[in-house]
């Protein structure tokens, strides 16, 4: 450790987790309909990167929407809270130097934008693209039927807009690349901060 | 790494992330009255944790009050939320593998045992016991000035209360000791925590 002279005289910041992890902090922001295969490819994507000794958390339904959002609803003023909240904690895990992923539909682009802004330089969009037909053909959790049968309101795709995102930084197309593949284009499309040097 | 032929197989979980970061995660919770200490020994409890290679994040009003938490006042029922975002949060990075230092008043049972709830086995209490008089006496902030003039309301120890921690994991005095001393406190105590092979 070079910091002996210094690091007693500051607080901890975030370029100096970043210099210990060996790593650049930032927000790989998964949006796409549901079934597109944000979950599947995030998981792939954090194996990949701990594989490559990369420090990193995976931020998505199964572990925001049972703890820290359990308290909002599917309102436009909870879906607003939600993703702000999601924001809030990715920038925080950012600041404690981590690559956070997050795979939600996040389907309006006025909350991508107020995630960005929250997030600041280390957001990166990513937009998984799968095309709502073949969302609604795999339809693994059988959720796009229920929709179709009125079971499920505002259900994003069928009842409810999904606004594809203006300018992502990466665009994954599941339709036509297996799950390595999509994770191998976006390391190859972001690759100046994975390169970042141990 | 000694994970090739598992780690494809499974999710990248708390116990993978621990290891790869060589240490124990845990949330140290800060708890003790306004102007006790909490921030400065938190400080220099996580630059010495630094200088011992650790990842840690520190949570405190700084980053908490003014982004996370900025939609919340001092109601009972924001005060309530307050805490258990701030619980989420850390039990979200703690998964992550990080140290989890926090600086909060927090001054009643019930909100800390929720935190405790929501935390689990990585949660440990830190009560920063600082009398009120000696607080009062330092009033680096003039916050304890201005309640006794009645211009702040609901203020822990003057005009709201704060209840002692009954069975904290480490009880820092600091009329007694200087910054350092309490800093190695908390590393003796806590150290089974800290002494997790890299």
């Amino acid at each position: 450790m070079n910091h002996n002279l210094t690091w007693h005289n500051m607080d901890i910041t975030k370029s100096l987790r970043e210099e210990q992890m060996g790593q650049k902090a930032c927000t790989i922001w998964m949006s796409g309909l549901s079934g597109a295969g944000k979950s599947t490819i995030a998981n792939a994507l954090e194996k990949r990167l701990y594989a490559m000794g990369k420090k990193t958390i995976l931020l998505d339904g199964d572990n925001v929407r049972m703890g820290l959002n359990s308290n909002l609803g599917f309102s436009d003023k909870d879906r607003i809270e939600n993703i702000r909240r999601i924001a809030e904690v990715a920038k925080l895990m950012n600041d404690a130097g981590l690559i956070v992923i997050t795979a939600f539909i996040s389907p309006y682009r006025q909350d991508r934008r107020n995630a960005k802004r929250i997030i600041g330089e280390d957001f990166r969009e990513v937009y998984v693209s799968t095309s709502i037909e073949e969302c609604e053909r795999r339809d693994v959790k059988g959720l796009y039927k229920a929709a179709r049968e009125g079971k499920i309101d505002s259900f994003t795709g069928i009842s409810s807009p999904y606004e594809i995102p203006e300018n992502p930084d990466v665009i994954i197309d599941t339709e036509k690349m297996g799950v390595e593949e999509c994770v191998d284009q976006i390391l190859i499309q972001l690759h100046p901060i994975f390169e970042k040097s141990e």
